[in-house]
C-alpha cells in the first residue's frame, strides 16, 4: 500500500467535524498527493444501505450486536470499494471514525467487549489500521453540554441515560488509546477552536511528513 | 434455557426443504412442546432489511466479508427477537440452515477461513449452538444435477464455477462435520426421500427423546 491513512476520533461534542474541516482547509494546498475523505457508517452503495437500516428510527429494536456487525459490515464494503484502492493508488485517506469509535461505542459504551468487537473489525478491515489516528480529547460532560447547547430541548431523563453510556464510552476511548500509543496522538479539545486545529497539523507534519 | 434447537444443513439440491416439510408433517403430532420454524437469512423485520440487502441482485459489489458480516447481522437479530425468546419459553427451535452454513458457504466457498467467521458468528449467536444438527449429505455433482434439473436454463460457465465453489462448499461441511460428531448427525440423502425422512425422524428420535 502506497498511500497513507488518517483517522479522525473524539467523544461527541469534541467538535470533529469542525476541527476537520479546517483542517483540510488548511494542508490540502501542501499535500503532496491525492485524498478523499470517507465517513462512517457510509461511504458506498451498499454501506448507504446499511447506514439506513442502522440508524432508522423505526428499528427501535435493533439488538446492540446486530448494530456492531452492521457497523463492521458497513466499514467492510467502505474498505473493499473506496479505502483500499484509495491506499493502493498512493492516496491520502482522512476518514471521520473509523474501528476506535466500534470499540468505545459498541464495545465499551454498548458493553459488548473491546476485544470481542475488535474482533469483527479486524474481519472487517482485513487488519487494516490508520498510519495515524487523531484523538480530539474532551470530557463527556463537556462534551454533552456543547451538544445540549446546540439541541436544548432534549429531554432530562434521556440527557442523563446519555451521560451513563457517553461515560463508558470515553472509558473505553481511554483503554483503546492506551493499547496504541503509537499510533492514536491526543490532543486536548476543550481549547479554542483555533488552537485545536493548528495542534492536529502539528501532529500530522511530524508523525506523516511523508505526505507534504 | 428450557427449549430445544435443531437445524438442518447440506449443500444446494440435497432436498432440504423438501425433507424439512415431510418431517414437520410427520412428528408435529406426537410433540410434547410448541415448535417455531425459522429461516436464514431473515425471520424478523430488520433481519429481512438485511436479507434484502444480500440478496438484491443489484449489488453486485458485494464484498464476500461484507456478505459474511450482513448474514451475521441477520441471525444477531434473530436469535435475539426470535430463538433465544423460544428456547426461553420451552420451545422446540427448528431452523433452516444455520452457523454451519456461513462456515461451510463463506469460511470455505468464499474462502473467507472457517476459523474466522466461526468467530464473528460466535459473537452474533452468543456460543448458542444447536442441540442437534442434521446434515443431508450429497455429493455436489449429484446435487447440482438435481437443481439443474429445475432449472435447466443456466448457462455452463456458470455452472462449472458453481460447481467449483460448491465443491468448496462441501468440503467445508466436512471439516464442519468432523469438529463436531456429536451435535452433527449425517443422512445419507441420496436415498428416496420417504427413506431420508425416516432416517431423519429416528435420529430425531434418538438424540432428543425430551421433546416427544
Amino acid at each position: 500500500m502506497k498511500g497513507f491513512f488518517i483517522s479522525f476520533e473524539g467523544p461527541d461534542g469534541a467538535g470533529k467535524s469542525t476541527v476537520l474541516k479546517q483542517i483540510l482547509e488548511q494542508i490540502t494546498p501542501k499535500l503532496q498527493m491525492q485524498y478523499i475523505t470517507v465517513r462512517e457508517p457510509g461511504g458506498s452503495k451498499i454501506s448507504e444501505s446499511i447506514r439506513n437500516i442502522i440508524l432508522d428510527p423505526e428499528n427501535f429494536e435493533m439488538d446492540d450486536r446486530t448494530e456492531a456487525l452492521l457497523y463492521a459490515a458497513s466499514r467492510s464494503q467502505l474498505m473493499a470499494e473506496v479505502v483500499i484502492p484509495a491506499l493502493k493508488a498512493g492516496k491520502l485517506v482522512i476518514s471521520d471514525r473509523f474501528v476506535d469509535s466500534s470499540l468505545a461505542y459498541q464495545g465499551a459504551g454498548r458493553n459488548l467487549g473491546i476485544k470481542e468487537v475488535k474482533q469483527i473489525n479486524d474481519f472487517a478491515t482485513r487488519g487494516i489500521e490508520p498510519d495515524l489516528t487523531i484523538f480530539l480529547d474532551i470530557q463527556p460532560e463537556v462534551g454533552l453540554k456543547r451538544i445540549q447547547k446546540l439541541r436544548p430541548d432534549d429531554e432530562d431523563r434521556l440527557e442523563q441515560e446519555k451521560l451513563a453510556f457517553h461515560k463508558d464510552v470515553y472509558k473505553g476511548y481511554q483503554i483503546v488509546n492506551k493499547d496504541n500509543p503509537k499510533r492514536i496522538k491526543v490532543i486536548d479539545a476543550s481549547q479554542n477552536i483555533g488552537k485545536v486545529v493548528s495542534d492536529c497539523i502539528k501532529v500530522i507534519e511530524e508523525n506523516l511528513p511523508e505526505i507534504f
